[in-house]
Order: structure tokens, then C-alpha cells, then sequence
């Protein structure tokens, strides 16, 4: 019988208990769960970064993983918990946003998580992880049926997250997703959309971008130059790549792309093609 | 047949080869382990950190759970290595006070690690995470009976962490327990000795705070609004919250409230009930 | 049956999806994998850090573990992916020498990995843990031959990192091969190398220095005590230690010893045996 799978996607850090005490929860209610950590470094409060590192992340995992998506600023408050199916995968995790990214990419199902029957006893205020998301995932992992959470709701967030729009000839003006470990610059440009970055080809080399002189302006720079891998670039010159999730992204070989041109998340960027 | 689960409390950091070493040597002797990570972020050598990082974690895990905990600034000395019995689970550690909070809230037996058959060899005199306690654990964990270990103790060292003292008319002088990733101030008011602080309910607000005007005093800074969650305050403001723990914390909203007070682990905090 | 052992050793960070990735990526192939982040704090980029961290930690896993190393700035250019077989356990890495150090310790095998069936599809430019390391290492992990991967190869890379060379009468010149977590500095002075270093003993203190009077020297900084373990010394003296590795380290009692004297990764150190 197979192992079922759960993962943690939360703002709350590695210095304290809290990550600790939901694997607790997990594995008291469901032994045998697989828990993974994806990622618990999300930057407090960020509701988008932890909607794209969770959409980024659950393509890899196979079918009925149960997945934990903790970024909530609002615990406590009105809004509401929620579980989600989507791509033959769960999602469990407060409706605020945090989990929009996945529904523009799936069809998907959105129930208000009401029955507090499968939560842990006494809820606190402040630690929903812990006392509402954690047990409920569990419970799911074990094989309760979804439905016995809650009814399907309708009105759930679905906040738009910048997406790129036209701002003149042949030429977007989008944002700033994230800026990764290595320092690489991810914009909300996607080849899905703008397939002109991308040129599919066999073997190992699946995003190669054509010579069709793309220009991203961030601030006052200026990149131009196409790479296809992060070493073909002389150490310290910044470069377009088209990422490993299919974002085009800013980076230098072997040096921080953010910090030489000292942006931040969330600023606007502007792409023209050739 | 069960999983057994073992779990690591640490403050060995993510950076080096520390915590996989005393992984792998769980592994070796415990194949069907899971393994769980708790915290490995403690404040090097901060023993009173480490207990309370296990001792808010311990109470979500199953039965016989095994911890493993080594914040051990004594290792290599004459400091003894120490198996707890405790509320049904396991805990290997230094006998330095970093179980001390475990003591405190559950009936408890502790045995002298001392048969040295169950320690990987050769012993060093600088890592006993690896070379004592996660082998130890892992035996434990895969069957051999604690007794095996060595024999029960009742010198084991119990340093009083600062508990709240009176200290006028229904005023209490404190402690700061831990700064938190979210700059969360926990103090060591808990609600199980000053049940003024709280009022039980049905529902999901287990914790919800009377208008009974407690005021928390730091430094300078007095703080007298009680919440019951985060998100009610103005961004900005302080408030008190009975946190996911019991205890009485310091919050903002959004916020760091530790960086607004300029306050650390360790200091001073007075209470007054009105 | 046994579960299979897969580690995970990454300059990745805790901040992205990167790890998470990998993670779903290994248990679509090989759902049984018990999967154990060894470190994913490697300094971006820093190959001999990541040979150091995966040689000190391999030794502790059980036969048939599979390791996977990404220490990877070379990604998408000619650099080889590589599948190594040393010491009854497999690694997967490129070949640019972060498994350098496990070679010099076992007899072992290189094959190129070159068969396409077993990555995932498409193959991106800039994530090759993810489409390629952690999808190989999950086949051979749930148990397809190494050999179904590639065909031995003879030229891989096996650069010299730095090994300590004589420079004087009883001298030698070293280097610091990592700063960790507590500010201890790890020489490459092992005492398989430098036998003078160690008294194999019973009991609990295997290494235990001889009072043979070893000075180390780095920059204007000369240290001439050794000490059997961390808390015998005065809070705040430097002094000399081997190390749970078996290297020769600079050590403070509850101080960070890289911090008293200024030092990183890479300085030379000088040894002299009186």
C-alpha cells in the first residue's frame, strides 16, 4: 500500500517549534504519512511568494499528495479555511490567496473546511497550522473523503496577481515574482505566454531561446543577451534565461543578479521583443 | 506495523554535515524510522532555548516517540547523557537542563546512558549527537528496552528557568522565553498559573481573553490591549495575546514586536492583573 | 523490505521551491524513498565545500544509500552528470568534482549517466537536480541498475583540493576547509595524515591529543593548546582540538573562534609537531 504523501509550505521559519509541532499532529493522526518539507522560508506574511513557490513545487508530486500551504497573516480572523482538489492533488491552507496560483492552472474544487470534528482540540487563535490544517490534511492523507470537511464554496479569493500587460509595441510591462537564493531575477513572463521566448528542441536542451532580441528594463538597466545556461556568460555580466519553471528570469554566472541591479520583489519590469 | 518516529532538536544549524551524519547513523540501525526534524535553528549553546523548543513540541507526537535533543555545550566533559521516560515518549539528551521543561509537566523516570554497546565507535569527544544520543534513540526506537541503557538516576540536574515571581499588589515579575520568527515576544505568564488570562469556549476561540486589564510592562513600554488574534490590531500597534502555547505574548500585526520594544530573550517583564 | 535511503546535499538554500521540487520529483518514481536532507546550505557555488559536507556525512548512512549532490554552477553546459558507486552507496552529481573527496576515500566506479529515459521530460537549461539527478538517483533508489544509466567512464574530474604540504622542518602548510556553524575552523590536518595528533584510548575519549606540543598559525594568530573537548578551556581562549571528523580544528569554548581571529574558508594555516 502506498505511503501517502504530505508537504509543508509555510512562512514560519526554522528557529522555532511550530513546524515541529505540525509534524507531530500529522504523524499522530496519520502513522504512516511520508511528511516533506518543500519550504518554510517564505517571507512572513507574503501571501505571493507562497502562492508561487507552491505552484512551482506541486507539478513534481504525484497524485492524492496532500499538500499544507501556511501563509496567514489573517489566522484568527473571519477568513476562512479551505481544502482544495486540484490536479488529482490537496491543498489545504487559508483562503486568502495563497493557493491562487494553483487554481489558474488547474481545474479544481474549493470546499470551506467546516468540520471541526477532524481539527485539533482546543483551537488556538494564533496557531491554525498546528490546530485546523495540519489534522485536517492528515485526516485526508488517511482517507477521510474530502467532502466530509465541507460543503464546495464558490466566493474564494482569487486574487490577481500581477500578470504582465501590453504598454506599447511589442513591448509588457510586468513584475518582480521572486528573487531566488542564487540571486537570479524570476519575472512573472512566462513562456506559456509569450512564446516567442522559447524554441523547443530534443535532447537535454528543452528551453532554448531563438535570437529574436528580447530587451528587459528593470529600472534604468538594459538587459539583452539570451543565454541558455548560467556558465556560458562571462562572470559578473547579467543575462536573460528562461528558468526552470518557464519564467524569464535575470541572472549573472556565479553572482547575484538582484544585488547588481538592486531590485526587490515586486518591481515592475518592462519586456520588448525584437 | 507502526513507523517508529524519532525526532531531532538541535542546535547544529543547516549549514554543515552535522544533523545528516546523525541521520544516517539513525538509519543504519533503525531502517524503518521516520524521521522528523524539529528545529536544528536553537541559539548555539542556549539550553533554556532548546527546552522550550522541545517542550512546546513533545505534547503533538504520538506514543513512544523518540527525541532526540542535543544543545550541549558541555560535550566531552563529565556532563552524563540522559534517556527520559516521559507522558509516554523517549528524549536522549545531555543531563544539562535541556529536558527540564519536560520534567515539569509530566511524570517522569530518568536513566544514566551508560552502556556503551548501544554507542557508535569510535566515540568522539566533540559530537555525541552521533556518536551517543542518535544511536541510542535509534535503538530505542527499534526496540531495545530502555533499561538496557543504563540504570535510572535521581541526581539529574532540574535548573530552575526563571518562573514568574510576585512581586506586589497583583503584580508579577518575568521573563522574555523566546523571540519568535514573526518577533513575537513570549513571556513566562502561562495561562495555567494565571488563569485570569483566560476564558475557556466552545468553539474555535479557545483562548479568548477577559477585559480583566492585564498590563504588560517592558522596559519603558507599557502594553495593556489584550487580542485574540493578530490581525484585529492596527498594523503597527502592540498588543497582548495569549499565544499558541498558553503563554502571554507581545504581538503586531504584521510586525515585528520584539524590534518595536528593542527587547531580547532573557529580560525582565512585569505583570499587573487589574 | 527495506526502504530506500535517498539524501539530498544542495546549494539550494531553504528559500525556494528547489528542494521541494526534487522531493516530489524522487517519490513519483520511488514512493517507498525515505528522503533525508543532509544540508542545503553549501555556500552557492562553493564545489569543495559541497565534496566536504557530503564526505563527512556518507559514512554514516547504510549500504545502498543514494546520495544527491548538487553543488552544480557548470549546469547546463558540457560538464558531465555523473552516477558514482563507492563504499557499497551511489552518488549523483555533476562531474566538476563536488564527489571528489568521496573517491579519495573508497575504491569506487564513474558512469556517465546518458540514458534520457530515465530523466524527467523536458529537460530544462538551469535545473538538472531536478530533471535530472533526482529522477536517476529515484530509478536506481527503487532499484534499476546503475549500469541502465551510462557506461563507466575513466576521465572523470578529480581536482586537488588542497592538501597540506611540508614547508619547513616538522612544518606544514594547510588550509581551512570550512567555517561551521559554532565558528570552529576546520583545518585539512587529519589525523590520518598526522598520527603525532592522536592517542587512540578506551572508553569515550577516542581522540585524545598527546601533549606533543602541535602549534597551529594563521595569519599573526599561533595556538598551542590542545584540548580533549569544547568546555575544558576558558570561555573565550582559542585552542587546538581534532575534530568529530578527524581534522585538526581551532575551537572557542561557547565562542566563535573564525570571528576572534578573522579568518575564512581558504586561508592558509601552518602546522608545526615539536
Amino acid at each position: 500500500m502506498r505511503q501517502p504523501v504530505l508537504t509543508l509550505t509555510t512562512d514560519f521559519g526554522a528557529s522555532d517549534h511550530y513546524v515541529g509541532a505540525m509534524k507531530g499532529v500529522i504523524l499522530s493522526i496519520c502513522p504512516r504519512a511520508q511528511i516533506v518539507d518543500i519550504c518554510h522560508d517564505v517571507t512572513p506574511f507574503q501571501i505571493a511568494e507562497g502562492a508561487y513557490v507552491i505552484a512551482q513545487a506541486y507539478e513534481c508530486f504525484p497524485r492524492n499528495t496532500v499538500h499544507v500551504v501556511v501563509v496567514d497573516p489573517g489566522v484568527g480572523t473571519a477568513r476562512r479555511p479551505i481544502l482544495v482538489e486540484a490536479a488529482g492533488q490537496y491543498f489545504a491552507g487559508p483562503d486568502n490567496g495563497v493557493l491562487a496560483m494553483v487554481y489558474s492552472r488547474a481545474s479544481h474544487k474549493v470546499r470551506l473546511i467546516a468540520n471541526d470534528r477532524y481539527f485539533r482540540q482546543p483551537v488556538s487563535a494564533s496557531f491554525h497550522g498546528r490546530d485546523i490544517f495540519a489534522p485536517v490534511a492528515a485526516h485526508v492523507a488517511a482517507g477521510v473523503p474530502p467532502a466530509r470537511m465541507g460543503k464546495p464554496i464558490a466566493d474564494y479569493l482569487r486574487p490577481e496577481f500581477a500578470q504582465p500587460r501590453p504598454s506599447g509595441e511589442r513591448t509588457w510591462t510586468g513584475s518582480i515574482l521572486k528573487i531566488d537564493r542564487f540571486g537570479n531575477v524570476v519575472t512573472n513572463f512566462h513562456v506559456r505566454d509569450f512564446p516567442d521566448l522559447r524554441r523547443p528542441q530534443s535532447g537535454t536542451d528543452a528551453f532554448v531561446c531563438q535570437p529574436a532580441a528580447p530587451v528587459l528594463t528593470i529600472g534604468r538597466r538594459k538587459i539583452a543577451s539570451l543565454a541558455q545556461n548560467y556558465a556560458e556568460c562571462t562572470p559578473g555580466a547579467l543575462f536573460l534565461i528562461v528558468g526552470s519553471s518557464g519564467y524569464l528570469e535575470v541572472s549573472m554566472n556565479q553572482g547575484s543578479a538582484a544585488t547588481q541591479i538592486g531590485c526587490q520583489t515586486g518591481d515592475p519590469v518592462k519586456l520588448t521583443l525584437g
